[in-house]
């Protein structure tokens, strides 16, 4: 099933990620970043062994980090001028999206609403992501 | 469709990369650099340029460590001893998968044919990977 | 002379550049980057050991991906929304400077004139960051 | 035993580590990254001071990382399937060193029996690495 | 006047910091790195958060990295024996200053005194690179 | 007699080479990488592979820079002020020694003498950080 999707998905996914640029770029990297974000901090909630919190709050800051920058990569090397004319909310999207993976959000916060709200937006550039492919 | 997809798969992928663990694992960021490491074959076949075709080959060999990485992280962090004894071939699959990415693979190649070996194992271990979420 | 002038300039550039935020932000260290990158780009032009020439492209797409990477910073970290209302041009500008550090730009090319064309746009931030700094 | 073990490996152990390959591998760089491991949770345990056993965390973090680098480039880059014939269990060992380097493992605790574990963990492999030097 | 004083700076400040060499040292690489020490360290003592006060360690030990790291730059690539002639004391000014930013410096000090040492002896060692780059 | 001086030396090397300080150093760090460095260069040179080439110049960057980092540890971290004064020759020699790692060294040659330059001054630090070990 997995494997099947996972199929299905690769031909809408083939876009760049790397700066030959290869063309291979994809949400899903942010995505499953700031899903370890989310899953940390809900470790983070439910342990009180203080040597567990302090990993967690280590690894917190290196994902968090992780999914600034694949965002970072869409914005500058996948995002051309004609989706920010069709798109005129993109940069804001994306300025807020990395906002909410640093200090201001997942970095500083130890609340899953935080990491909810992170992925909400990643989704938001995902779905815009997806029409561009289309287009 | 691909927001819908990505949802749809975001329950049977949402697994464990950090080594917190957070649980969050997936064989789709091994894929995306494997599908990078294609294209820029590719791209350096199709490419007379000096300069192109050096830049190629280091970015070809960082994305073929990241897959190794990627895979090393399932084999040692996501795969525990029952998965090694309902699939005896998992070890010498994902062996091979990461020498697939090496010196004797990706990294010592520009044939696409060893790129689509390496993707090819990547899905056999995605495939029992799916099995085992689901089980 | 230059600790005078270094004096001078540090309480200007007091702002904020890791993520605790610190406070500490300088669009020095993308300018010092950018000089390496276009200091290489020439040293590359007036030699035909291919050895050098070899290092001198792996050198430079390190140095320009770091172009990248401080000026990301600069956009998600430092600027806030009142800043770019103020600068309504600043999303384009720290986007247009990153894509001139990257495989449009520096990072794909050997002519010295795309990386004076990163200086100044790097220039061009420089001058708003200072301007919001005073305000 | 492990000491003259090593010392008789010495000489031998010019091969490959880097995956040109350079031909140099060494389960030597494993090990100083665990006996790093060992004295830093000497250290943890002996100290009160809430700054330094936050510091002793994360260089523990590092460095057992560190110690799953090297085991997984000998597992993937030196070691090859005549080597897998000769030794069956040298999967699973790799496999459990690598996790004694992980969240189950040193990672995860803060005893120093587990960073013993660890080290003779990676003395079982250097004396299999050993043999296959000799052979 | 931030551009102008950069502008009026650079000319001094063309020198060289990677490795092919580029020609481009700075010593307000480490300068800028030893201030945002310097302020988290100023931050930690003034929150009671522990998961800040976690997040500022960890912090704290990367900054205080990077200032060893463009240091020992400074030292190897940029200061030549003619340069160690003159400054008899450069060698020990340069161990010291990097000591400073280890562990019996920054990394193990939440004392904002010991930051200041440390871009004391930073400002020590730009005076004499600033001579170096007049003569 | 370096191999009979690191085999006397290793029962003693348990010192310290992160900056907790962990208390663990070893100058076979820096000298595994130099010996890659060497075996990279003579590969080089064996191929006219125009790929294969590529990739050595990459990775005896690479390796050439881990060799200055190792080092750099040494004369930081482990070296204290009564070995110098011990020792009046250990700066220039730690100084001489990461400047042949450099660019003026094995990173900008492919001459296997430089390699071996490289490899006889960290035999030398070896021998006095020996000879600490001992006092």
């Amino acid at each position: 099933m997995f494997a099947r999707l996972l199929h299905a998905l690769t031909p809408l996914t083939a876009s760049a990620h790397c700066d030959l640029p290869c063309g291979v770029y994809d949400p899903a990297q942010a995505r499953i970043e700031a899903q370890s974000v989310k899953a940390t901090i809900a470790k983070y909630n439910a342990s009180d062994d203080e040597e567990f919190r302090t990993r967690a709050i280590l690894i917190k800051e290196q994902r968090s980090q992780l999914v600034k920058e694949h965002l970072w990569v869409l914005w500058t090397d996948y995002f051309k001028p004609p989706h920010f004319e069709k798109y005129p909310q993109l940069h804001s999207l994306v300025n807020e999206a990395t906002k909410l993976a640093g200090a201001g959000g997942t970095k500083g916060s130890m609340d899953e609403a935080v990491a909810d709200q992170l992925l909400s937006k990643i989704d938001e550039i995902a779905k815009i992501f997806a029409e561009t492919k289309k287009a």
